[in-house]
Parts: structure tokens; sequence; C-alpha cells
């Protein structure tokens, strides 16, 4: 039995080019914001023993699309919907899997537990930040990867000897530029990061790389205020790289993050439609839809 | 053994003057956003075993405070807190209790259940809309009123043969309108209102009421825009009231809310702490206290 999409508020374009691509009937949904904010969804058509795709990223303003989520679930779970999948390419509140202090609230695990109370099924999301915040679920949970889409598209910007670059040296970082750079057929290095524990502030070293004359990309899960991106583009700049393109999964851009991005020396900055705006010119479509087959959803 | 009370960041000062009217300690917390908009919270002393009240109401932007609300509880519960006590002034998502058309998804339901599933022992909230929404909750859920203390406040401006309104005649409304006209030893009566079902619509009927030449007191649970509470108001001035008088538990105010109040007549809105702001002239400390004192949780 096929699933069905559910286009929740914060991914209806992504929905729709899910069902598009794969050919999925979507269901009819409506929904609004009460004006004291208050948030009112509605599923339109009988979803009794029907199997479900929900749509959902959660990107800011994270905690009302987190209740809009939340409130999808509950619903469909309330109305005996059959199994309640759901497709999060950006799952926020992914960046903290353990207590660096004591007394702290691990809200990862506080989503994973909403998620699962209010009655899902099983999960996918993209380039997730830490992957160990998955275990924290005892449904399904998957993680995706877009680092072979982000490379496909700078593919076609017609490369001079590309370089793929890992803003960091962490194994999740290291992998996506693997990945990426078997794509292009390139190489691929990493930059190296110190955070300091108290502040949690991040510095990127000025480590030596082979970029010179070079196009180099560089391939990351999040960019929130483009700081450390800025950083990474400057350090290549310096370096004498030809062209820097930054390729995100999740472009959140917040504030002047895209201005920072481009007077650090940045040609072009790309995202996924796991946040929807200019950048999001990579879909994340494909991705769910070919894991949903190789797992039997379709 | 005494409750420790804990500030949410929607009730700050709420839980200090709890905590100094019932000589109560407050547990110290530490709390912030990131420039994403994530929420992160901390217990900055050890809480385990200690008997909790998490001070924080849910008015808007509601979906923001409900998070801040359940990773505390989640917190709390991770770090083996003993009982974890929730005052709730404002409980967001109160309006409905059951489905006006097919498909709906019930928001109160889901709040009672994500509230639950995060570890809450109890519940106190203050004037709920639709009282039928705390049978969704399995743990012990009470709503106190605010009717006296806000009838209290009027007293103090030297009524002339004080009349209280309510601004509905269902049960609710009614119950409080007399908790106030008792508290004041005077008089009270009922508009009636009309809902439209299907567009939601509001509309206060011109009843007759013996309000010429006399102050009236509007008593009402919640004021959102304020265009109901303007147009009974309105029908009252048109009655001859000298004064009207408008005391809502919960003034959100939204929007231009308190000038279309003004223009409509209104002398003077007087909300609860519920909901800070200039017209929060009323504390609800002392119900929170009387309410624990009497279920002997000090």
């Amino acid at each position: 039995m096929k699933v069905k999409i559910v286009g929740g508020p914060s991914s209806t374009k992504l929905a729709e080019l899910i069902s598009l691509q794969g050919n999925l009937p979507i269901v009819r949904v409506g929904y609004k914001r009460f004006p004291d904010g208050e948030f009112y969804f509605r599923f339109e058509e009988d979803i009794e023993g029907q199997d479900l795709l929900i749509v959902q990223s959660l990107y800011p303003p994270s905690d009302a699309h987190i209740l809009e989520l939340l409130m999808m679930i509950h619903g469909a779970k309330d109305l005996k919907a059959g199994s309640i999948g759901l497709f999060i390419p950006y799952l926020a509140y992914s960046r903290q899997d353990q207590r660096y202090l004591s007394g702290e609230t691990i809200s990862s695990a506080m989503l994973a537990d909403l998620i699962q109370a209010t009655g899902a099924s099983y999960l996918y999301t993209v380039d997730i930040h830490d992957k160990a915040v998955l275990h924290r679920y005892r449904i399904p949970a998957f993680n995706l990867t877009a680092s072979k889409e982000l490379a496909l598209y700078f593919e076609r910007k017609g490369l001079r000897d590309p370089i793929i670059i890992a803003p960091d040296d962490e194994e999740d970082a290291r992998e996506r530029a693997r990945v990426a750079a078997e794509t292009i057929k390139g190489e691929y290095d990493c930059l190296t990061k110190r955070r300091d524990r108290q502040t949690g502030e991040i510095r990127t070293l000025e480590k030596r790389l082979r970029v010179s004359g070079r196009d180099a990309i560089i391939i990351d899960d999040i960019i929130s205020t483009g700081g450390t991106a800025a950083n990474a583009v400057r350090i290549l700049k310096k370096q004498g790289a030809r062209r820097v393109f930054v390729g995100a999964t999740h472009a959140l851009l917040i504030g002047n993050a895209l201005e920072l991005l481009k007077e650090a020396g940045a040609d072009e900055v790309v995202g996924t439609d796991s946040v929807p705006g200019d950048v999001a010119k990579v879909t994340t479509a494909n991705l769910i839809l070919k894991a949903l087959e190789e797992h039997r959803w379709l």
C-alpha cells in the first residue's frame, strides 16, 4: 500500500514535489493561525487506516513548527491513521545530545519523547548535526544525506580542478565531504575547529590546504549565523582558491548570514528545500523517495 | 516538605511573588535563546528529590512558551525531581475540547498528552475557557478563579450601585460573575452570545440590562482581539451605564484590542499577572498559594 503525503505548513512545496515525483497521493488539509497565534489543523479527507508520511521541516521559528508537527501527528493518531511516518528534513534541537554542565535540559531527548508520545511510527531526517540524537528514538529513525545532491548542483558550474572542503574534521563532516568528492570525482580535505566548552564559541584553525588556483566547495550540514562558514571561506580565499562555493543542507541563514558569506568571498551559497528560500536550489524529495522505496514503505 | 518554585521565562515576576508571599525557596535557573531561536534551560542547583512548582503561563507566543514549559518538565524529570507541579495561569489551546468538523485536530488534548508525557505530577490553571479540557488530564488538574481578586480591584474605585456583567450566559461565565458580585455585595447579570458554528464568529445580542446610572463591571476570562468585549462595553454604555470597567483574567490584548475597548467607552481595562503587561494590576499568586495549602502541597 502506498503512503499518502501530508504537507505540513513549513514544507508544503516539498510535500507537493514528493507527491509529484513519487506519484503518491497528497492528503487534503486545512490550517490557519488564530489571531492569538494558536494553530488550527484539519485533515479534510478520511485518513482512517491510511499510511501517512507527514512532511514538516523544523527550521526557525522551530517551536512553532514543532507544535504544528505534534498537532498533525496527534490528530492523525486520534483519527486512526495506519502508520504515521515523518519526513523532517531539518530536525531542530539536534545540536546537543549530552549534558555539558550539570542541570542542563537535553532538548533533543525531549523532542524525541514528544514525537513518540504523540504517536509517530518512524522518522527520516537529513544530515542531522549529531547522529547520536537518533539513538534517543525507540521508533525507527534514519539519517539521509544531501551531500551528493549539493555536489551535483555545483558540478554544473563547470568546476576547475575542484576540491571539497569539510568545515571540520569530525567523522560526520568528513563523511559528507567524501560522498560529495566521490560524486564529482574530486578530492576532499578538512578544516579543523576548536570549541570552547564554556562559551561554546567555535574557532576555525588556519590549516594549510591544497586549494591554490582551484575551485573549492565547502559542504556543511547547517549554516546558522554564518560566522564559522564565513571564516572557512576567508581561509580558502587567502590560500588562493579560485572560486569558493558553499553548500549547506540546512541554510538557516539567520540575520545577515548571507551578506557575511558574500563579504568573505563566497561565490555562491546554496541550500536544500529543507529550508525554503532564495538559496534553496536543491531538493530533498528524491532522498526520501529512495529511502521509502528501500525500506519498502512504498 | 515545602515545594520549591521554578520561574519559567514567561512568568518570572509571578514566580518571585509566589516565592516571597508564600515564603517558598526559588530554584536558581539559567536560560537563553540561541541565535537560531532554540531554547536552552538549566537548573543551576541540584533538584534531585525536590518537590517543584513550575510557574509558566502560556500567553502568546504560546508555542514558544509551551516548548519552554515542556523542556522544564522534561529536564526536571530527567534530573530526578520529586513531584513536578505546574502553575499555568493561562493554559493556551483550551478553547476547543471537541471536533466541530470531521478531521479536526484537538489541540487541548494534544497539550494534555504532551504535559503528561514529559512527566508533570499535577496542574493548576486559572479561569480556563472550557473546563471540559481538564478532563483530558489523568494527573490531578485544577481550575482556580481570579474573579474575586478582579472584583476587589474595582471595589477600590469607589463604585456607585455596581453591577457585574458576564459577557455570556454560559455556566462558567455566570459563575465567575456570581463570585465577583458576592465579593462586592452587588448584583450580577449576563449578556447573551451566539456563535456561528461554521465561521466561529461570535455576536453579542442587545439584551436589556438594568445598568442605567450604575457602574458596570464586565468580568471575562479571556480578552483576545477585544472585539466581543468592546461590543459588550458599547451595549452597556448605550443602555446608560455610568462607568464601564472591564476585568479579564487573561488580558491577551492582541493587536489594538486595548484601543478598541477604550474607543468603545471602557473606563479601565484590568488583567492579572497571568499575562504580564501594563494592565496586569491583579496577582494570581495568592490563588495558587491558597490552593497549594488546601491540597497540602505546602
